[in-house]
């Protein structure tokens, strides 16, 4: 059995792409501010960067604003990065950017709405309720959760930095050491901010293995060779950059796609040429 | 205008109730695991159990698990919500159990979806992402937030009662704080679990005024009588108490609801002839 970090990593080394393509159709993007156009604006980002897309994250917000549609629409999303998948022959996964989080019984049906009904591979976790609220999503070690860690927004400081148990280490220390100890599946990632190099890198320490979403290259300014230095594990890879107004606001996503790609493979060879 | 806690405290001076009716559609509890049976299963409990209902919280996530199908449902429940209201001549509140936290601009997307699109009155949040996550669901006054403070699962140990601030204090007691500090808006309420009253005690120590969402009434087994022992306000009121099996699963739900109803008031009147 393929746990779903073998898959994730499968599909790295297809693309040979860390690109992590997100889906938030913003209304301020659409056309129009309507479920179709939503779906129109994604099903075109997917058919031209799946070639360049490592995954493809879409955040179901931006779907739930439309209602009843939204949700169909974010379930076709979700079956054409599975057309393109065939096409290309190299499975892409799909995390939903849902950032869920509660008790067991009710974690279950949220399990079942995203793996199951949607067809997500993976999901978006808030760690505030505890192991008990993650457990459902892990059952399933093909299924993986990214849990929130230390995120890219000024807010994060407000819990996410808060000093814990008497020794200064911040909360999401914490929570990468808890979600290293959860990961026996090889279903566990991470989501650390891009933006905020060191904190990356005290991640990285305590979670020396386990892959992290990284958001907030690109539209949120944080730097790319900043972090991959920070954050890249010994193998090189372990990070997976989530961009989407930075490709869908180009004239030519599918060139800007691509570029982004290229650029992350040119840093991870300097890095490796300088012994980094 | 009216406050969020203005509206709900009209409510719950109208109908004399601090009861939530919670409407979680568990596939094990209806005829057939559909969208239909799920929304046939809520607006009979929301018929039966109105008048005892200080407020409605029906829990975003049972409705997910049936896809587009389950969001219409949510919205038909949360309509009939306002139906029985017009009967009723008395306005009952509908706070969505979604448990969403993400940051600013996508946060924004989520409280269209639960405030605009599905016409709900408050949603519980995570606290995780920090204030700005939160300020998009308190803009308009009207609409009201439950913060997720100290729930009743297990597993909330793992991050609510670390100590933080090298003062020994929880986590889920500067949630209480933060929460405390950023209510100018008279819209903001925690989530408390009835499970644990000495902590349900902390945090009424620290946010005085605020209201709590304490579920663990029943099914989990917390107890009313400590709990509103440990968490009232000193006006009687500023505990909410949703049950959601503990009613629908009784031959008589409106029964059940106007015995529970009943047996906080009692329980009120008691602490209140004996100087609690």
């Amino acid at each position: 059995m393929e746990t779903f970090f073998t898959f994730l990593e499968k599909r790295v080394a297809d693309c040979s792409s860390l690109l992590c393509v997100g889906l938030d159709p913003h209304a301020a993007d659409l056309p129009r501010p309507t479920a179709e156009a939503a779906r129109e604006f994604c099903l075109d980002l997917v058919r031209q960067t799946a070639p360049y897309a490592a995954a493809f994250k879409p955040n179901a917000a931006f779907f739930e604003q439309f209602g009843a549609e939204g949700w169909t629409a974010l379930k076709q999303v979700i079956d054409a990065v599975q057309e393109q998948s065939q096409r290309l022959g190299s499975r892409i996964p799909v995390i939903l950017d849902a950032k869920r989080g509660d008790i067991a019984s009710t974690a279950e049906a949220y399990a079942r709405s995203a793996f199951t009904d949607l067809g997500a591979h993976a999901i978006t976790l808030s760690p505030y309720l505890g192991k008990d609220s993650i457990a459902p999503f892990l059952a399933d070690p093909e299924k993986g959760v990214f849990l929130l860690c230390k995120t890219s927004n000024p807010g994060a400081a407000d819990l996410q930095d808060l000093p814990v148990n008497g020794t200064g280490e911040p909360l999401y220390v914490a929570v990468a050491r808890l979600a290293q100890s959860w990961n026996s599946g090889d279903n566990i990632g991470l989501v650390v901010g891009a933006t905020q190099p060191a904190a990356m890198a005290r991640v990285r320490q305590v979670a020396p293995e386990l892959w992290f979403l990284a958001p907030g290259i690109g539209a949120q300014g944080g730097d790319l060779e900043t972090a991959l230095m920070s954050g890249r594990r010994r193998d090189g890879k372990g990070l997976l950059f989530p961009v989407s107004r930075g490709i869908a606001r180009e004239a030519d996503p599918a060139r800007a796609a691509a570029r982004l790609r290229d650029r992350i493979i040119d840093i991870q060879y300097q890095l490796t040429k300088s012994g980094h």
